[in-house]
């Protein structure tokens, strides 16, 4: 068989190199560490738009990726050599899951009918690798977002035509699901906004908008396809104004409309930065409302406005995000971290898929390692417990039980002199707390 | 008696004089359009902090600010006479509501006690002026975040003694809210916000908030105290996050606690565009929830990354925000415009005071005048129902009936080709859209 | 001759009518205001780009576009009809100019000879047609970011080839531009600038550019060239930092490398947004400095991190501009206003490229009235004339001269107590200034 | 004599403590490393204002901090007090350099005379202090946009009267720079900008502000103070706009005014953010035109729009600013790092002041050692040199000397194929070059 990538397979080499080559420093899958596998922990998955279809286009240039498979020219031979492509990179890079939309697989036809078939005949080819390599399926989902018929959205669209599409589509979508297991079935609502309010019903679209999504959810129980539905936010781009903003606002409509009991969040670090948040407030927001589904793993650069989708490689960012996952227990009941990443256009080469997904994945492994050693030394769960203990007796306690009235609140605070107020506060000492943070990711990663 | 503000009387004088000075062009009080007096429509109201006590400090600077009152040095003697200069000012602006915060009011003492004692005393004198006056509070609230006691919040302060304090203090407040007569009662948690996740305990600091908010709602009904309870949105600023980020995610915290019942949102312009909005958008989403209350009235500037509180003067963002307004019927059950805004810090003199609530009332007078037009004409209201019309019937009634399923949608779709699609969208001409609210803009208000 | 565009010629219609049509509000070509034609002051351009190339595809979607000569299948064909319907366009606008990058026109061959055959046998057409139609060229210059081969820029590229590919592209455009008579010519390095600088020598990559542009001044002056050369700053997109960032950015590079004789700018208003600042700042920037050659005319979204070159139709943000070339005098010794503008991606409708020039040819000739009739009225000048009138004799003029030292200056200050200099200060009324600017666009575009 | 601090000497005490106390875990002020002492590198400056008197203050909030000094009710024995806490914590903390404004050290009086008499004493006592301690003046500066005098500007005010009194606080605060031996002095232009561009005279201003630096200029040249002249840059805040945008701006402005020889910059990373600019790229920018003067050490939030000046902590800036720093041979010719950074409000406690220098310097200490290591091994150097080694000779190094014209670049180009050019250029491997500054990080500060 053709091998597709020049590359040997990437192992654990540990960090006595200091250049970084084809080997993990810090993840080895098969580590237990906080009771666990790394790799069960992390359950990194690779995204197929990104890896095997995305050509670094940009707004202002031609693609410029060079890819084993772009010799050939029928878009189905195109499409089946990628398959192979795929599950080459996979076994080279070590990882259990992919991820994809029914788009990135196969072309279109002139009618879904044909677009389905050549679709069909893509999973097919999938499935018969799954039997022989054991690979899993961490979600898949439909691209109802590049076609010109989705101008103005898909289950959000003005038009009842563009509706009935995308149920088509969707059904279809997740019949694949079903036959390729997929874990976890993400709704990335790419044109699910607005460009202008002037024309826009926004109750009638969100009305849409969920009743699609339940249409999707009931026809997944009737094909018995179990998968953990997740909405993914982003607060716009393409649109103006997209509707999952961000977690806050989607668990906002998911209660509005029902959704909460079936459907959790699949969250983005990228995304979290362009509606002014922290990917870490994002899974905080997400995993205290019981609604953290899974991560798509990547990094924005917070002095840019759009979606950059770059391979994380900041400690910081994966040692937070990974903080909360451990804090949860998991990334999610079916969770994973799928590299919803891309080359910059200037690291054009095959194997820059390669450097990328290894500094993505070790930068999750050293969150994971610092965020695991801060956790058994108690190192924050400390602090955060000790500066709410107020809370955990007497007078706090009344307050948390209701045994508190507002009258009983104000006949303890009326005759209490301003130094008592000043001092029941107390420093919370974060200069400390960011340079200790430093010794952990340094100490942890660098012995 | 003394006279403060040596300004005349507002008048309307129409849109002769070119020069802006101490006349409205467009706000005609008792003039009835849509079925309303404008001084219904608009129900404006003087912010107490903004327009008597802010002395246009900044941080790198010290207050500029140049007001009649500030000859007396007691501070108590000053309290008392900004009473009179802002019942002068309201009788000379020509307004009906006016809008504090407790601390506006008077200084604080020693003890709680003592503060309640400065603050009553002002608040009679209100009350008298109230009675031979007329003006309305159109809200009242606590400020909870100034003091250095308040410096971790107020509500989801991590210490017992801080949220006993507060309570202690909303109760007064609300019972001054019942004394004055409050239409609304606004929290804005200006502290309410979290500087870093690394010690924070994100769910039991909300969860305190929302016993807050409860207690509050169930102690004016206690003592008969009927204002509708308001949120006030702001993503960040003074805290790195604050938890009331936007209107969605408010809407979220609300439904979660079940304060929906009883709460509303008041919005301000700039906080929406700190959150990366339009001031329509955050009205919009609010009334799409039905839980509009009340507007703050005020321009942010989108290249500035910080609350500026410009008084509005935009057109496009008045027209906007009372489009919706008018779509809502009215701004809220006992909603008005507040103006949360202050002269920049080089107009300090006395009458900018008075030229910043002309520009001010005058936009929003504009901005009516326009969107009603808009609405006579039912110029938007045609776009969007044709817009949306393939619901109205066949297929996309069947959709929104819950008739139609995924099957039945898979059969209409599966065989129809790509141009099918393409023709079901339509180009919802935006440019003209555009164009023709300039139109509308100059022509109304021009003629 | 096939008709493309189905509409009437675009005529001035005056304000009678609300909707926006086939006509113009403002926009009366051989009207003469402020002592020249309306034509004369903006010098209106269409942009080829993105009138007749721009297919609306955004990052997350394919084109939208839907253009009457995308019925032919030869690349070839496709430019010559585009040609024909180019200059229908223009004619049934009531333009005067146009704008075009090389590789607008006609696609490249395998070789750069090829490439430039295909190009020349566009321009042929062009040049029949300006001398049958009049039409000028307000600047043409080279597409040195789209191809694959700049992907770490042009000039900039740290490969000496590029560097010579990009030299012999620029010369043939510099040979056209000489060919079609263009006023202008303008270089926007979409590439020149960097994705990091961990990597980047940033002083040999600024010397390569300045080089370029030498050679290409002293190229065109060989050949008798004579146009105007112009820098477009924008801060990034698609490079994480470009360096032409803004004005003044730009304008330090001009003068480090000598080219502040031979260049000026060629400013647009989504590129100020970019780079946080608005249009305005910009133009005033080049004005103060001398260097402001040329327009782009659209707007940003402020909202929005990436360059959305929206149609102008911001009344305040037109006026500001026309403003700054009011005061100037003109746009530029040969400058004018060319729209860098494209439809919506729901504006995909052949005739919505003329509603969105409509709106934007309108919008600056609405802005080009109400900032003469305030040149007329002297009524900004006024306030800025008094405002600085303390340095027009005595003191101020001594400071201004020289006259006045550091000594004779402490001599002056150090006894007047803090009364005095308090007093030197005087209110500015912004709030006043921006009632009347409100005032002034709705009474001059309404009556 | 009274103790203020109640901390010990801040020591090296080495990487083995994985908790933040009261010692440095990579500064070790006398270890030679790159052939200078690391207190020689990084010249650490304490930031008098933040330090001593920065109350914590914010827009919504009255000071928290807590300092030992704060007994003192009048405000010269205040100032006094403060003069022993400042070189109480200098020796602590082990620091060289301090930094101060005028207005830090001393309360105005009546009358500049006033003033300077106030302000004379607190320098008399300073001075004592440096010749018993050793402690040198990194720079000193003129506050003159926190007193109302200053709301329109000070050397760019439209008022020649707050220019005259601008000129003469100048005078005194230059005298005493030459007092306490100030090796820099620094211009932040706090007010010098504008907030709207109607009434503004941009020109006007301008020159004025060159004309204040050059008396400044010819002053100390007069007096025989000669530190090196500096320009801070910042964008905005308070301004609306601040004429010293950025390092690119104030170049071209220096340049403009003929300044170039005697100015250099003064650059902070806080300011840099807000400018939409990364720390190292305001340094590279300063660096290459041979214009670094200093730093303000600080770091912003980038998802935050407004000057948070927080001390540093984050590894990946301080490693790229010291790599500059190392590249440059220098901070500057007389530059050093000053702490221009406070603590979270919620920080209060007097130690945190030591624990916030501690990160800082850590910060800076362990970037500088990660900088010098990569020095070591030439690791990016070889990157950069072979990326742009095309140029060294052949067709590359024709095209620097000038050799190349536009002809031969046509004739060498213009037959050779697309796959040639694209074959030009070479993936540039950023991920892994990402991944390998990573392992510079850890290896060299874990170990
Ligand atoms: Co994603
Ligand atoms: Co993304
Ligand atoms: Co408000
Ligand atoms: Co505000
Ligand atoms: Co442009
Ligand atoms: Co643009
Ligand atoms: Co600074
Ligand atoms: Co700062």
């Amino acid at each position: 068989m053709t091998e597709f990538w020049h590359v040997p397979e990437i192992k654990y080499v540990g960090n006595h190199d200091l250049k970084s080559g084809f080997g993990f420093h810090y993840y080895n899958p098969d580590e237990v560490i906080g009771g666990k596998k790394m790799r069960d922990w992390l359950r990194f998955a690779v995204a197929y738009w990104h890896t095997f279809d995305q050509r670094l286009v940009d707004p202002f240039g031609d693609g410029t990726a060079q890819r084993p498979y772009d010799k050939y020219t029928d878009p189905m031979d195109n499409a089946l050599a990628k398959v192979d492509a795929a599950f080459e990179f996979y076994q080279k890079l070590g990882v259990d899951f992919l991820c994809f939309h029914d788009r990135d697989l196969a072309p279109e036809g002139n009618t879904l009918r044909e677009t389905n078939k050549n679709l069909d005949k893509i999973v097919d080819k999938i499935v018969a690798y799954q039997k022989t390599t054991g690979m899993k399926v961490l979600w898949n989902t439909a691209n109802m977002f590049t076609n010109p018929r989705f101008v103005e959205g898909a289950g959000t669209a003005p038009y009842a035509d563009i509706f009935a599409y995308s149920a088509a589509q969707l059904k279809h979508s997740l019949e694949i699901g079903k036959r390729v297991g997929s874990e976890n079935y993400v709704f990335w609502g790419g044109r699910e906004g607005y460009e202008s309010l002037w024309n826009t019903d926004l109750k009638r679209e969100q009305d849409h908008a969920a009743k699609l999504f339940h249409m999707a959810k009931d026809y997944a129980n009737e094909i018995g396809f179990d998968a953990q539905m997740l909405l993914e936010p982003k607060p716009k781009e393409p649109t103006t104004h997209q509707y999952d903003f961000d977690a806050a606002t989607t668990i906002a409509f998911m209660k509005e409309y029902g959704l909460d009991k079936d459907f959790k969040l699949n969250l983005e670090g990228n995304h979290a930065n362009l509606a002014g948040h922290t990917y870490q407030h994002e899974i905080r927001v997400a995993r205290t409302a019981g609604l953290l589904g899974s991560l798509d793993a990547n990094q924005g650069d917070k002095l840019i406005g759009w979606d950059i989708d770059e391979y994380p490689s900041n400690l910081y960012e994966t040692t937070a995000a990974m903080y909360e996952v451990v804090q949860n227990g998991s990334i999610g009941p079916r969770g994973g971290l799928n590299f919803d990443s891309k080359p910059r256009r200037s690291s054009f080469a095959p194997e820059d898929l390669f450097y990328g997904h290894i500094v993505g994945m070790d930068s999750f492994a050293a969150g994971l390692r610092v965020a695991l050693r801060m956790k058994e030394d108690h190192y924050l769960d400390d602090i955060v417990e000790k500066r709410y203990s107020s809370f955990d007796s007497g007078l706090g306690a009344d307050i948390e039980s209701g045994k508190a009235t507002m009258q009983s609140l104000e006949d303890y605070s009326l005759d209490k002199p301003q130094s008592h107020w000043i001092d029941a506060t107390h420093s919370d000492h974060l200069e400390q707390i960011k340079d200790t943070i430093n010794h952990y990711i340094v100490d942890t990663l660098g012995k």
